[in-house]
């Protein structure tokens, strides 16, 4: 199988789903509207919601009816950029080449672009159009564990240690729990709302939570690797930004070289996990490898 | 019966669920916690979690199981202060006489603050520890309510549309839509949770959807009326910020005697959409006169 078709066709059902869900910017709202539109179709890699979908056939399941659900991660992802992004917090001017939301419609708006996003993302999840998909009780559980996965304990609290760990010295052990909660929660959730919706036993849910961890620490340890070497082009945002603001990172502790060790590493355990699963975890294997090789 | 009272047992009771529902402040992210636990415990009023019980009480209901889903209503009603509050909004450094979140915690931490009440109160509702109180079915049906109402056509798309307007000569039609989706949404929502929780029918939630709406309005009135005259002790924050900020307001239109008529028929309308209602009722009729004879 060709990874890259693989992805194109994923690709090309998230952004239709995306477009589905996404509300028109028309009437009082339009500018507010328009501002999440902006972010949400800048170009990204939908690889939260390609996991989902990845996740959800290794298991049999045809998760098309259910792409409203792999597009709130998206949302979430989205909005955790757009804040990112914000002058109090990373000050980035740049974001997939194109200038960053609050450098487009100003600060207050593109903190509401994301306050907005990250709310349509549930409001998804919950629409009654998918009962007759999915039971009331799995959905009330994959929104349970994307809310702990996008909140304080998760992703936004991985953001707030990340922040206030700036221009300290940290050890590996804070570096490692930035990581888990910063890019690895919402990643793994991804694996793990696609395992819910293809109705995984205890076994396979555990086993896919471990390959998508794995994935998230090897996604993230790439990122670094990334921000060290690529150039600003190749990133669409600055490089070496990372290293100006004395961010903690994996290359500061172990090098490019045992940096590049430790990905190849995560990805083994990646695709360890995936053992127990036949051909249908073909599109997990491939992604494991795709996200270490990835350029941005 | 006697309303204080009747809050005061109330607010107690919500008081301890959002204790028992915060994250303890400890380990690598528990100043992250600490400044979601400084605003969630900053001597709010309770309102929207109030409602939302009384509401369920009017229909013969007992609540008390499913105080979390109250308590996600005021996580949600603090996140947006905190995010209101921002130098890149409304830029207040005081709120219920209390320096704001980004005075005491910096703006970042702030943001994310917000970001992870937001996140927490979708936690809360899908909690599956609410099954043996309220069906499946029911919970999704008012975590949508909640999503729709705090989302981009409702609270943030209120706060959106408020920002963009300061400072510009705006019409009634653009204040009302300011006034029904930035505070009206999230206070109707609470009702509607509270009818949900009590097992409305169609009618009853119609009609309590009606009582919602109308005390949204009135609370705003009374806010824009408060900003006019309070002072700054009483208000807990700088009165007549609106008109130095050159903010659109009910007074600006119809003068203060004008607008204190306009609060008077909005509870008026309030108290007509429960003619349906028996005693049970009262706690919400009484609700209406506290809104509009509230201090701050």
């Amino acid at each position: 199988m060709d990874i890259k078709e693989y992805l194109n066709d994923k690709r090309r059902q998230v952004e239709e789903a995306l477009i589905h869900c996404m509300l028109p910017a028309a009437g009082p709202l339009a500018r507010h509207i328009e501002a999440m539109r902006y972010s949400l179709f800048a170009g990204g890699k939908r690889v939260r919601p390609v996991l989902c979908l990845a996740a959800a056939e290794a298991l049999g399941s045809d998760p098309a009816p259910l792409l409203p659900v792999a597009s709130a991660l998206e949302c979430i992802h989205t909005y955790s950029l757009i804040h990112d992004d914000l002058p109090a917090m990373d000050d980035d001017e740049l974001r997939r080449g194109k200038p960053t939301n609050h450098v487009v419609f100003g600060e207050a708006a593109a903190i509401l672009a994301g306050d907005g996003l990250l709310t349509l993302a549930f409001d998804l999840m919950s629409d009654p159009a998918l009962r007759s998909h999915i039971s009331d009780t799995d959905r009330l559980r994959l929104i349970q564990v994307v809310a702990r996965a996008a909140g304080p304990m998760g992703m936004v609290g991985g953001q707030a240690l990340d922040v206030a760990s700036e221009g300290q010295a940290v050890d590996f052990e804070t570096l490692r729990t930035i990581h888990r909660c910063k890019t690895g929660a919402l990643i793994t959730c991804s694996v793990q709302v696609g395992a819910i919706i293809g109705r995984a036993d205890a076994a396979q849910y555990e086993a896919l939570t471990r390959y998508g961890e794995a994935i998230g620490l090897a996604f993230q340890i790439v990122d670094d690797l990334l921000n060290v070497e690529g150039s600003t082009e190749e990133l669409g945002k600055a490089a070496g930004s990372d290293a100006e603001r004395e961010k903690a990172t994996y290359p500061a502790f172990f090098g490019v070289e045992g940096t590049r060790a430790k990905a190849q590493e995560a990805v083994a355990m990646a695709e360890t996990a995936l053992v127990g699963f036949d051909h249908q975890a073909d599109p997990l294997r491939l992604l494991a490898r795709y996200i270490i090789n990835r350029k941005r």
